[in-house]
């Protein structure tokens, strides 16, 4: 039971105190996942309550399998944006059928995670590299806040790359509705104001530090509030502001997925990256968080949580769901100490559906698209493309790719473009390891590369470090560069692949060397190894290669030296390069 | 010049020796070539014509752009398939479409061949790795067997999948043509037997040595001309047994290839895959060959020289070529020690073109048959499979796969299954490196892993060394192995990695290293680094890193730990662990 329920592990301790503090931290996401949700939910082209639903199932669910005691899960905007993308391939948006893709994206999504969990297969994730999440997260951000243009200016626009949307923008300009503008710039500057000046004013008004930060969180049911009440005071509705209307009063309904055969084949890979994006965004924040109170997570169950909690989103119409971090923040700060602070966010949401729906009527989509655009401007880093770019060409390359793909192409074909390149860049790099002839530091046991350091060789003896375990990437250059190295120096007669750095050797190099061995022999020329690590030795155990080998194997590149060149290593001070030595 | 045409390099050195032994070497080639390419031309589903016009200007290209003195190129069996899969797609067998098609996967992988070689990008054909391109090849060598029966027997059948060739075989058995199956059992008979029988016999008849393996090769003429002969005195063409026919007198006609961009499109993905298993076949040929003679190969001149081959092949009616592994053993063993060699083998396949297609007009197809099923059995490797599986259960693994989803799903499939799972088994094995936690060897400065070593370590130091270079399939990893040793570690102050083994940290690394930074700086533990590379600390200078960093950067793992707990490596005499020190 404590293998897949983490519950058993934080429940047994759970105490009056520890609820205390899960409350308060509940009541103060709550504030904040009302208005977020039903903004992300209008992002992913889905009804309002598909935000609250959100909110609810899937947090129960995250807090019987999940590992971190702080994670806030739900609906976050980077999802909504993918989700969007892909149910936007089946149908058109606020039909039944969209509604119906989203869904099935997050069932899609969900069984991914809980399979990989499962089977703990979580490493896939590591196909997306450090520039490429983080280049694409701010592309992402891009587009998002400029599909929220439409909220908040009222212009009939959209598009799902950069370029459409400027273009719909410039086309849609007539369109203009002043009174939607008005709220937005209001609240958007009210919101920005906030995230800095509202704490410290609420400080000065004489509230603890502390309450006053929590407080501060209250921003944006401030803007809710605000906005909603004059809309109906100013009777907006009525001159065309866009509301959010009716919210079905009440919980989600159970409803079963749509298993169509054919939407599942189209949905796969975009429910694919979903599954790897979402999981990506939340292990980090959980990682983080965990950091600080010196917690373990265990990325495996976090998957087989997440997976859990998204089935739960597809069977309760739902939008799909994972760690948030602004959210996840401020639970950790207002003081959750267990995932039951989930499960009671859960509880006040549908306290929400079930009393507070009617009071949402009037809300201005134009305040959840500000919410959404104060929401990504946080992740927007638009220093790190310059930062990568400096610290290596081949990342910042990876990076720069990603956001122009994903800004001029789409979220899909960035991120595939992304992992693409990452995944050559890096084949490219690992498939030309660092290689050196080395010959011995005068009157030491040591050896160094020739071209660094004043060291002595024996004409006839080609000695050759390799800097890196051998597998397929890098099999083939070992080859080319033994080849070469043979083909120019004609005295050699024996050759030395000293293996210090070689953690393993797979199949693909292991054939390589004996390429390289019976090569060599053809020639006339003996190969030998050096300094061995015993779980490669143990591998050569279990196939012919060292019984096939032309030379042989030295414990040491000493060794092989004083048995290939007794003349260099028995008095080296003979040597004549020996007045000048370097280290 | 000498940098684009290798030929500037060794026709300064021609003489009349060389052109004799050239000469041998070209019209030995040139008797296996002749039925050869007209058999690879029928397992491609092209008249025989496309494979003799494969043996001309494709030669002369790569004479005039190839490194390798001995590769003969030409068709290939492998290559044939893969064309014959992917025109297969585009059209009918035998129809002009089908032979544009043909044409177009010649040019569309010369073209990918000519600008990987001048981008020098010819490491893509790292993505191979050696267990899953000797599982292809024995999962399309019986294929091509399997393809085989129906003109070995009379029998209508086909297909691209083992499953598929069964069934169509059952289900046409009655079909069976009695005369065409006694040709093919007696051409097959002699052609097994002159493999191995042959040359010794002619040795015994009082040839010598040389000569009698040479005249061995012509067993293939000899079984030409003996088929041939059968069919025109037994009448067999009367009786039902299929023959060559017609086959154009002269050379062939200059034509550009159709550039149909949605062809085009349909038919990048199997031109990429034949050009990267035609250029891994015939570089490892010509290396092999090359060593024998200390001679180098450049494999992005092999590139370029085989792009312009396959596009010289495409405007001239001809399939895709590639080195063949049997005919540059041969063109080798023969003398060859020129790629003019190349150059009389197209002239006197020329002749023939020109004079002999007569003659073989009464070829029956049950010989080519026949020829292709000897040429594909030396390429069947059954044993490769439990061998790699002995030596490594992942490389086993792949090369399973591959040759499973081959067989099953054809050589389109079972190729992209193979590089897929490889690539995520490669990304597996090094997103899990060894970490050791290390200790210091007593009396001594050496550190080893804790677990193997009586070690001693400082309860508040936590040292562990990295057996890796840290990139993004391992950056996490690194993240959660030092996350879970601290949290198991309560009394830990100081974290210490020690990096002897790093050769690289590309930025997604850094962004680990910076977030392991920053969580053990909120759980109030200092990170330090020791024995960091100089490439390394290099790249560390182009960012914040360092100045970050909690602890400090040390240039030996002994100076850390002296500095951070003197009482281990001041006086290692009173550790009480002291008294049994292994190494």
């Amino acid at each position: 039971m404590h293998r897949f329920f983490p519950i058993f592990d934080w429940g047994r301790g759970y105490d009056r105190e520890t609820f205390a503090s899960d409350l308060v931290a509940a009541i103060v996401v709550t504030i904040m996942l009302i208005p977020q949700g039903m903004a992300y939910a209008m992002l992913a082209g889905l009804p309002p309550e598909a935000g609250l639903y959100g909110a609810m199932l899937p947090l129960v669910l995250y807090a019987l399998f999940g590992t971190s005691r702080a994670l806030a899960v739900g609906p976050v905007a980077v999802v909504a944006l993918m989700t969007a993308a892909a149910a936007g391939d089946i149908a058109q948006q606020g039909t039944q059928g969209y509604h119906l893709a989203a869904l099935a994206i997050a069932f899609l999504s969900g069984a991914l995670m809980l399979g990989l969990g499962l089977a703990r297969l979580g490493f896939i994730a590591n196909f997306l590299s450090h520039p490429v999440i983080s280049g694409f997260i701010t592309a992402a951000g891009i587009i998002i806040a400029g599909s929220q243009i439409r909220h908040l200016t009222g212009i009939e626009m959209g598009g799902k790359t950069l370029i459409a949307l400027i273009d719909s923008f410039f086309r849609g300009l007539g369109g203009l509705h002043w009174p939607t503008l008005a709220i937005s710039v209001v609240v958007l500057g009210f919101l920005f104001w906030s995230r800095k000046g509202l704490a410290p004013l609420l400080a000065r008004l004489g509230l603890g530090q502390r309450l006053a930060g929590l407080l501060a969180k209250g921003a944006l049911l401030a803007a809710v509030a605000g906005s909603t009440l004059a809309v109906i005071w100013l009777d907006l509705e009525a001159r065309g502001v866009a509301i959010v209307g009716d919210i079905p009063r009440g919980l989600p309904q159970f409803s079963m997925p749509v298993a169509d055969t054919a939407l599942l084949q189209i949905l796969l890979v975009p429910a694919i990256m979903i599954a790897i994006v979402g999981y990506v965004e939340s292990i980090s924040i959980a990682q983080t968080l965990a950091a600080k109170r010196r917690q373990k997570i265990d990325p495996d169950k976090e998957l087989v949580a997440l997976g859990m909690a998204n089935l739960g989103a597809s069977v309760t119409s739902a939008m799909p769901v994972t760690g948030g971090l602004s959210r996840s923040i401020v639970n950790f700060d207002a003081g959750a100490r267990t995932p039951a602070a989930g499960a009671m966010t859960a509880l006040a949401i549908g306290v929400a559906l079930m009393f507070l729906t009617p009071l949402l009527y009037a809300l201005p989509n134009a305040t959840l698209a500000a919410i959404i655009i104060v929401a990504v401007a946080s992740l927007l880093d638009f220093r790190a493309l310059p930062r990568t770019w400096s610290y290596s060409k081949m990342d910042g390359a990876a990076m720069a790719a990603t956001i122009a793909v994903t800004l001029l192409a789409g979220v899909e074909n960035g991120l595939m473009a992304g992992v693409g390149l990452s995944l050559a860049l890096h084949l490219y790099r690992t498939s030309r390891p660092h290689v050196a002839i080395v010959g011995q530091v005068p009157g030491t046991e040591h050896f160094r590369n020739v071209q660094r350091h004043d060291v002595v060789t024996a004409p006839h003896v080609l000695s050759i470090r390799v800097d890196e375990s051998l597998y397929f990437p890098n099999a083939r250059f070992l080859e080319d560069t033994v080849n070469d190295a043979v083909a120019v120096n004609p005295e050699v007669t024996d050759v030395v692949l000293m293996f210090t750095a070689v953690n393993a050797v797979d199949a693909s190099a292991l054939e390589s060397l004996e390429m390289i061995n019976a090569r060599l022999r053809e020639a006339g020329i003996r190969l030998h190894l050096s300094e061995v690590k015993g779980p490669v030795m143990d591998r050569f155990g279990r196939c012919h290669f060292p019984d096939e080998l032309s030379g042989k194997v030295f414990l040491t590149q000493h060794d092989a030296m004083a048995a290939l060149a007794p003349e260099i290593t028995a008095d080296t001070c003979a040597a004549p390069r020996l007045l000048a030595p370097t280290t």
